[in-house]
Protein backbone atom coordinates (compact mmCIF):
# COMPACT_ATOMS: atom_id res chain seq x y z
CA UNK A 1 0.00 0.00 0.00
CA UNK A 2 1.50 3.09 -0.75
CA UNK A 3 1.80 5.80 1.97
CA UNK A 4 -0.46 8.30 1.05
CA UNK A 5 -2.75 5.53 1.32
CA UNK A 6 -2.66 6.18 5.30
CA UNK A 7 -4.80 8.23 7.32
CA UNK A 8 -3.23 9.03 10.68
CA UNK A 9 -6.09 9.53 13.75
CA UNK A 10 -4.77 12.33 15.73
CA UNK A 11 -6.83 15.25 17.68
CA UNK A 12 -8.74 16.87 15.17
CA UNK A 13 -12.86 16.67 15.18
CA UNK A 14 -14.13 12.87 13.30
CA UNK A 15 -15.07 14.31 9.73
CA UNK A 16 -11.74 15.74 9.42
CA UNK A 17 -10.16 12.13 9.34
CA UNK A 18 -13.52 10.91 7.45
CA UNK A 19 -13.08 13.50 4.68
CA UNK A 20 -9.48 12.62 4.42
CA UNK A 21 -10.81 8.68 4.11
CA UNK A 22 -13.24 9.10 1.55
CA UNK A 23 -11.13 11.91 -0.33
CA UNK A 24 -8.52 8.82 -0.69
CA UNK A 25 -10.65 6.46 -2.28
CA UNK A 26 -12.35 9.32 -4.41
CA UNK A 27 -8.62 9.56 -5.57
CA UNK A 28 -8.69 6.02 -6.77
CA UNK A 29 -7.77 4.57 -3.71
CA UNK A 30 -8.86 0.66 -3.46
CA UNK A 31 -7.61 0.58 0.21
CA UNK A 32 -7.11 3.36 2.52
CA UNK A 33 -5.37 2.17 6.11
CA UNK A 34 -6.63 4.02 8.93
CA UNK A 35 -4.36 4.02 11.76
CA UNK A 36 -3.92 5.60 15.81
CA UNK A 37 -1.97 5.09 18.82
CA UNK A 38 -3.62 5.71 22.21
CA UNK A 39 -6.61 7.45 22.87
CA UNK A 40 -7.13 8.09 19.40
CA UNK A 41 -7.80 4.51 18.61
CA UNK A 42 -11.76 4.78 19.56
CA UNK A 43 -11.58 7.82 17.25
CA UNK A 44 -10.22 5.42 14.63
CA UNK A 45 -12.99 3.17 15.06
CA UNK A 46 -15.39 6.33 14.64
CA UNK A 47 -13.88 7.19 11.41
CA UNK A 48 -14.37 3.67 9.77
CA UNK A 49 -17.82 3.18 10.78
CA UNK A 50 -18.91 6.16 9.69
CA UNK A 51 -17.24 6.08 6.29
CA UNK A 52 -18.96 2.79 6.01
CA UNK A 53 -22.39 3.16 7.59
CA UNK A 54 -23.06 7.01 6.31
CA UNK A 55 -20.57 7.44 3.40
CA UNK A 56 -19.83 4.46 1.56
CA UNK A 57 -21.84 1.13 2.18
CA UNK A 58 -19.81 -0.39 -0.46
CA UNK A 59 -16.26 -0.33 1.23
CA UNK A 60 -15.35 -3.14 3.67
CA UNK A 61 -13.31 -3.76 6.33
CA UNK A 62 -10.29 -5.94 4.84
CA UNK A 63 -8.14 -6.25 8.21
CA UNK A 64 -8.14 -4.89 11.78
CA UNK A 65 -4.67 -5.18 13.79
CA UNK A 66 -3.33 -4.20 17.19
CA UNK A 67 -0.36 -3.90 17.97
CA UNK A 68 2.36 -2.47 20.64
CA UNK A 69 4.60 0.46 19.74
CA UNK A 70 7.27 2.02 21.42
CA UNK A 71 7.70 5.67 21.97
CA UNK A 72 9.32 8.31 23.30
CA UNK A 73 7.78 10.18 25.90
CA UNK A 74 8.77 13.81 26.51
CA UNK A 75 11.35 13.59 29.40
CA UNK A 76 10.28 9.72 30.56
CA UNK A 77 12.23 7.65 28.29
CA UNK A 78 10.92 4.96 25.89
CA UNK A 79 7.01 4.06 26.75
CA UNK A 80 4.42 1.26 25.36
CA UNK A 81 1.81 3.03 23.42
CA UNK A 82 -0.96 0.53 22.13
CA UNK A 83 -2.09 0.65 18.49
CA UNK A 84 -4.47 -0.02 15.72
CA UNK A 85 -4.37 -0.19 12.26
CA UNK A 86 -7.99 -0.44 9.95
CA UNK A 87 -7.92 -1.30 6.45
CA UNK A 88 -10.92 -0.48 4.42
CA UNK A 89 -11.53 -1.73 0.95
CA UNK A 90 -13.26 -0.68 -1.60
CA UNK B 1 -19.38 -18.70 23.33
CA UNK B 2 -20.90 -18.47 27.22
CA UNK B 3 -21.79 -15.16 28.98
CA UNK B 4 -19.41 -15.74 31.71
CA UNK B 5 -16.35 -15.64 28.79
CA UNK B 6 -17.10 -11.56 28.36
CA UNK B 7 -15.26 -8.88 29.72
CA UNK B 8 -17.01 -5.79 29.52
CA UNK B 9 -14.46 -2.34 29.37
CA UNK B 10 -15.60 0.30 31.48
CA UNK B 11 -14.24 3.08 33.50
CA UNK B 12 -11.70 1.29 35.49
CA UNK B 13 -8.53 0.79 35.55
CA UNK B 14 -6.69 -1.13 32.66
CA UNK B 15 -5.22 -4.13 35.23
CA UNK B 16 -8.90 -4.66 37.09
CA UNK B 17 -10.04 -5.92 33.43
CA UNK B 18 -6.66 -7.54 32.21
CA UNK B 19 -7.12 -9.45 35.61
CA UNK B 20 -10.81 -10.05 34.65
CA UNK B 21 -9.50 -12.40 31.41
CA UNK B 22 -6.29 -14.20 32.97
CA UNK B 23 -9.12 -15.43 35.66
CA UNK B 24 -11.83 -16.62 32.63
CA UNK B 25 -8.63 -18.74 31.07
CA UNK B 26 -7.40 -19.91 34.52
CA UNK B 27 -10.64 -21.30 35.10
CA UNK B 28 -11.10 -22.74 31.90
CA UNK B 29 -12.19 -20.64 28.79
CA UNK B 30 -10.78 -21.41 25.47
CA UNK B 31 -11.83 -18.17 24.41
CA UNK B 32 -12.46 -14.87 26.11
CA UNK B 33 -14.01 -11.84 24.55
CA UNK B 34 -13.03 -8.54 25.38
CA UNK B 35 -15.81 -5.64 24.65
CA UNK B 36 -16.20 -2.11 24.71
CA UNK B 37 -17.97 1.09 23.22
CA UNK B 38 -17.07 4.70 23.02
CA UNK B 39 -13.57 6.21 24.47
CA UNK B 40 -13.23 2.49 26.09
CA UNK B 41 -12.57 0.97 23.07
CA UNK B 42 -8.75 2.42 23.28
CA UNK B 43 -8.94 0.79 27.30
CA UNK B 44 -9.88 -2.54 25.54
CA UNK B 45 -7.08 -2.87 23.02
CA UNK B 46 -4.86 -2.24 26.32
CA UNK B 47 -6.46 -4.87 27.69
CA UNK B 48 -6.02 -7.84 25.01
CA UNK B 49 -2.31 -6.13 24.37
CA UNK B 50 -0.82 -6.21 28.09
CA UNK B 51 -2.82 -9.68 28.64
CA UNK B 52 -1.01 -11.08 25.46
CA UNK B 53 2.64 -9.94 25.78
CA UNK B 54 3.07 -9.42 29.85
CA UNK B 55 1.26 -12.56 31.19
CA UNK B 56 -0.21 -14.76 28.37
CA UNK B 57 2.34 -15.32 25.26
CA UNK B 58 0.21 -18.58 24.45
CA UNK B 59 -2.92 -16.48 23.72
CA UNK B 60 -3.77 -15.44 20.11
CA UNK B 61 -6.26 -13.16 18.91
CA UNK B 62 -8.88 -15.17 17.06
CA UNK B 63 -10.80 -12.10 15.85
CA UNK B 64 -11.42 -8.60 16.38
CA UNK B 65 -14.98 -6.59 15.19
CA UNK B 66 -16.19 -3.18 15.21
CA UNK B 67 -19.63 -2.17 14.62
CA UNK B 68 -21.89 0.60 15.68
CA UNK B 69 -24.67 0.63 18.12
CA UNK B 70 -27.55 2.99 19.53
CA UNK B 71 -27.76 3.42 23.00
CA UNK B 72 -30.14 6.02 25.18
CA UNK B 73 -28.25 8.90 26.17
CA UNK B 74 -29.84 10.26 29.23
CA UNK B 75 -32.56 13.03 28.27
CA UNK B 76 -31.05 13.02 24.21
CA UNK B 77 -32.70 9.85 22.73
CA UNK B 78 -31.07 7.49 21.01
CA UNK B 79 -27.53 7.86 19.85
CA UNK B 80 -24.88 6.12 18.22
CA UNK B 81 -21.59 4.78 19.31
CA UNK B 82 -18.99 2.45 18.24
CA UNK B 83 -18.26 -0.87 19.51
CA UNK B 84 -15.38 -3.25 19.32
CA UNK B 85 -14.95 -6.61 20.29
CA UNK B 86 -11.72 -8.10 20.32
CA UNK B 87 -12.07 -12.28 20.95
CA UNK B 88 -8.49 -13.79 22.67
CA UNK B 89 -8.14 -17.86 22.38
CA UNK B 90 -5.81 -20.11 24.18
Amino acid sequence: MADENVVYIGKKGVMSYVLAVITQFNNGASEVSIRARGKAISRAVDVAEIVRNRFMPDVKIKSINISTEEVEAEGQGPTKVSAIEIILQK
